[in-house]
């Protein structure tokens, strides 16, 4: 979320409590939560602190499906063309006119693991994952840099349909 | 759904009315439609046609957190020690013990479509889906008999998780 809309929906100078830090060093949910509203309904999403340059909502598309939002696949931080929505907050609401993407799926990794793993930012792997809903997900794009540690991300469709469960394992197949 | 639970929740003798035909022979959506009632919140449902031998409810593991049902993997069938759930039909209510799924992916084929691809009734194969969210499903079960007509069936989030849209081709690796 930007400082911009934080403001507009919480209020100046309001600062977000931590909820449980994520994945990706520095970054956490916060405990406040707004509502995205589309033109078939609304539903609750929790926010990624800190704020950025921009707001951006990823969605699973079958959360945007029941918002009715078109799906747009994105890379994470790329919203130009996207479709907008309306954003509901205890202070306020906005009508952003683009930022809801269906991030395409990745693999996060620290500069160090990257090399260790040959693997350069923005080049394309498949994962595999093991089990009785076992599938090989191609197009996975590799993000690395200061920042960044590894995690391999995946929204809530494609984790359901890899019968994703705490533990299981991905294979890394170049 | 049984003839015994489209008593309770319909009425005695209530005959369904045909939204649309579906992919395999003689099947059909119904207009009629019920809920399903979870620990969690509750979801509208279409009913497929004729009555069966037993109520099997299939849901995406998506919808199966949104309601509290712990997503239990299937082929469509085999309901025994699955979870149930409150249904809630206009002239009645029924809380069944088990018919919740989330069910297998699978290949419906004809006898003749079985044997030309050399496959058999249960046999596993893998279906490749091309396009940004490419991936390869593996563990796609083959169901193959007399009534079956050629149709690869996924849910909403293994279709969402793979890009689907109309059109979208898949490949049969075997």
């Amino acid at each position: 979320m930007s400082q911009r809309d934080s403001q507009r929906l919480f209020g100046k100078g309001y600062k977000f409590k931590i909820f449980k830090m994520v994945s990706q060093p520095g970054q956490f949910a916060t405990q406040e939560e707004i509502k995205i509203q589309g033109s078939r309904g609304e539903l609750k999403l929790r926010i990624v602190g800190p704020v950025r340059q921009d707001t951006q909502i990823e969605l699973a598309a079958t959360d945007c499906y029941k918002l009715g939002i078109k799906p747009v696949l994105r890379v994470s931080g790329k919203v130009k063309g996207t479709p907008g929505a309306v954003l509901i907050g205890p202070k306020g609401r906005n009508k952003i006119k683009q930022g809801v993407i269906v991030a395409q799926r990745h693999l996060h990794l620290a500069p160090n693991e990257a090399k260790s793993l040959k693997l350069k930012s923005g080049q394309l792997v498949s994962v595999k994952i093991k089990g009785p809903r076992e599938l090989i997900f191609d197009n996975v794009i590799v993000r690395s840099g200061a920042g960044h540690k590894k995690s391999f991300q995946l929204d809530t469709d494609e984790g359901n349909a890899c019968g994703w469960m705490p533990g299981i394992k991905g294979e890394l197949i170049k």
